[in-house]
């Protein structure tokens, strides 16, 4: 059993400063009902007697029961009054949504700060904060926001930033990644990016590691974390601060010391960890892991529709030191007979494969998929084609449709990776059709991409990762 | 007016290979029909009275009156009679959507290329393509989709791929970007990316030319159009073939010979063309030519909610070289009486300054904009806010239209451009509410970015380009 796993099982939690009509209350008490965590829960007000429909108490000390977890919603100047509290109740771990400490750089939050981790540390209390919106364990009916998704994952998340992890968790549903447990822990006063990296590290419901991080208190701790988890399973780490600029603004925003950011460039790549240069990358990059085995190679199959889309996928794939491999006379004769050419004289058999409008009759797909798998000095093949919204008629649905029904079988059949570029015109009539498409692909274990280079560049991280 | 300007004016079009159940003929036929062009419609199919409810004809020479303009669907091997014919009939244009020319890289598409060329140059028959879509003049009526954007705007397009022009086309729609004219043109063998390039020059219906390009037959003259382009207006190229195995496919696309991509980099750089490196930045680039007047600086002032998402942001602004510069005490000191750190304390009046959730105040958010827009030291703003599908509830999404009602009006009394960075999940319950504002947005020259590093890199390059 990891160390901090108590922390993840409370079997009651207490949200204190829950009143009716707040937004926040909304988050934190109302994701807890909504994903029907079976603990119990106790809102604590000064006066209301009931909120959200739950019997409400003035104190934690009233609550008949044992409190496990407390999630605190009030000012800080209240707050060590409310810990004081907690270490007489035991509670295991308060989680300070609370902001107002030591992000603020001034005196009065620094020391606001130091005396609730005293107060904790006395009455062994651990502390998940301040400045954080703490535990989504789906699994367990924990969360903090009410539109995560229900359904458990194997993506373990750290994130020092709330709202990142918000946008983090919600892009990645949309992409296809779940997550097992994820935790926004702010300032760190007490745990800390290396607690949880440890944690994750050990965790069996975890088989990915992402992060994002601002800065540490302890750079020795955390280097040896890094390693630690790097070692058990892939680490992907998005950092906030690789300017002069942005780690002022990480100063502000959760007090973190960024340090220089070639120290922690080369800090991540000597402990295995790669690194995300924004949140799309980061989401990018783990879909890969948690669908793909670790490919062979460099050498990519292209197979898809439209010549200059092709040009513009060579050139991504060869920009991000993918290797794109001309095709043998013999491969070119085989693929020549699945689209002859007095069928459409717009498709070419070379790598990159134009199928042209062939490409929606999903014989000629699978068979020509088959025909480049085949070929030995492929090591992954990359699948593209595009969608209007314009043109989303039924007939071309059925028949993308069916295109998709193809890829999903020729992936069954197939032991080489298999991704998919699929772009469209980001309108909300195409998203749809286009998410659904992705859902299909998810559950096939095919990762899909929104456009060339961004498919290129995880691909080729994602070699590259497992070269070392 | 422009040499070419007659090619855009067709009194009557001809389609050659019109047919029945055809999905070429819906395109061409059904767009020209679909736009309401006010000229003459005339389907050539051997056989059929009737297509697509006009009146066909066994071949053009049968048409009773002129024919201006040919659109060619048929098999290369028939185009040189029906050249022959053009050029009794006398035909200005003619345009061959047909492929298995110069592009196949082999003999006899070789020979057919030169023949209707030859024929064409006898007959003053001036030829696009061929393996090309057209032309889409939405003013006059023309284009090659039915289901592009009807309303005229000021960007020309010339595309040696007609796939790419209709992702282009349609990814710019969706962005608010709107054509003046677009004109796909395939291998080139008669009118070419450098006739194009001087046409747009000088049309007087285009205020910005974009181009994707995949190589050329005289390098001389190219230079000289982008040149005498670039001089006239600002010019954004897409270069397709910029690796060794991109050039590969590109040499079996349109038969381009693209050259090495080094002499491509500098022949842009010399001519003052901007070179975009995939579609979405082409986009995003296009947009802020669109809607905004030079900038005076790098110094950006960046607003938004959400202190990680602000990090984020900053970096990717300061790799992108723009400017982040500290706020003096007075600008401070006038954000902190606008958003008081007692009802907000996660607030941060430092740049990026963090309005956390009192940014969703539109009085708040006005304020501030114009707060930051009164100092000196900075050129332009950027506002970043991101949009959950699982948030959007009735009330949240007034308060982000009241949001952006104050941003455009903001806007108006601003004498520094303003850009907006929207976020959110790509799932299509928040695209469909996110083009409403996008749109809106468009209405009011507000140019809208989806990502950080994307909003970050188009800015840094627009302000470059009027740095040189």
């Amino acid at each position: 059993m990891p160390d901090l796993e108590y922390i993840f099982h409370p079997g009651s939690i207490a949200v204190v400063g829950a009143s009716p009509n707040s937004g926040r209350t909304a988050a934190f008490l109302g994701s807890l009902i909504q994903f029907d965590y079976k603990g119990k829960l106790y809102p604590i007000h000064p006066k209301a007697s009931e909120v959200s429909g739950l019997k409400a108490y003035p104190s934690i000390l009233d609550v008949p029961g044992p409190v496990d977890h407390v999630i605190c919603l009030i000012r800080a100047a209240f707050t060590p009054q409310l810990m004081t509290e907690c270490a007489a109740k035991g509670v295991n771990l308060v989680q300070f949504f609370t902001a107002g400490f030591s992000e603020t750089g001034e005196e009065e939050g620094i020391r606001l700060e130091k005396e609730i981790v005293e107060i904790a540390r006395h009455g062994k209390v651990r502390v998940l904060g301040p400045n954080c919106m703490g535990i989504y364990y789906p699994s367990l009916g924990i969360s903090y926001q009410p539109f995560f998704p229900k359904e458990s994952g194997c993506v373990g998340f750290l994130s020092q930033s709330g709202g990142n992890s918000m946008d983090l968790v919600m892009l990645g549903a949309a992409r296809g990644v779940r997550f097992s447990k994820v935790v926004s822990f702010g300032n760190a006063c007490d745990i800390s990016e290396a607690d949880l990296l440890e944690y994750f590290a050990d965790d069996p419901e975890t088989k990915i590691i992402i992060g994002y991080l601002e800065g540490t208190r302890d750079g020795r701790r955390l280097v040896q974390a890094l390693q630690k988890a790097a070692e058990a399973k892939p680490v992907i780490m998005l950092k906030g601060g690789r300017t002069e600029a942005g780690t002022k603004a990480a100063a502000s925003h959760t007090g973190a010391l960024a340090g220089s950011n070639v120290i922690w460039e080369s800090l991540f790549r000597q402990s295995g960890v790669m690194q995300a240069y924004d949140m799309d990358e980061l989401i990018d990059l783990v879909l890969l892991f948690q669908h793909l085995s670790p490919p062979q190679g460099r050498k990519i199959g292209l197979i898809g529709i439209g010549g200059g889309s092709s040009v513009l996928l060579t050139d991504s794939c060869a920009e991000e030191r993918l290797i794109v491999p001309s095709f043998p006379d013999e491969v070119r004769r085989g693929l020549r007979e699945i689209i002859p050419k007095e069928v459409d004289p717009g498709t070419t058999v070379r790598n990159p494969v134009d199928l042209s409008v062939l490409g929606w009759n999903p014989d000629i797909l699978s068979k020509a998929i088959q025909a480049v798998a085949a070929y030995d000095e492929i090591d992954s093949i990359l699948v593209h084609f595009g969608l209007h919204a314009g043109a989303l008629n039924p007939r071309f649905r059925k028949s993308v449709a069916a295109d998709v029904d193809a890829l999903i079988k020729a992936k069954r059949n197939l032991n080489k990776p298999l991704v998919i570029v699929l772009h469209d015109d980001h309108v909300s009539e195409v998203t749809k059709f286009s998410s659904d498409i992705q859902e299909r692909c998810r559950q096939a274990d095919i990762p899909v991409f929104p456009s060339f280079n961004r498919g290129a560049r995880a691909m080729s991280r994602f070699v590259q990762h497992y070269e070392r």
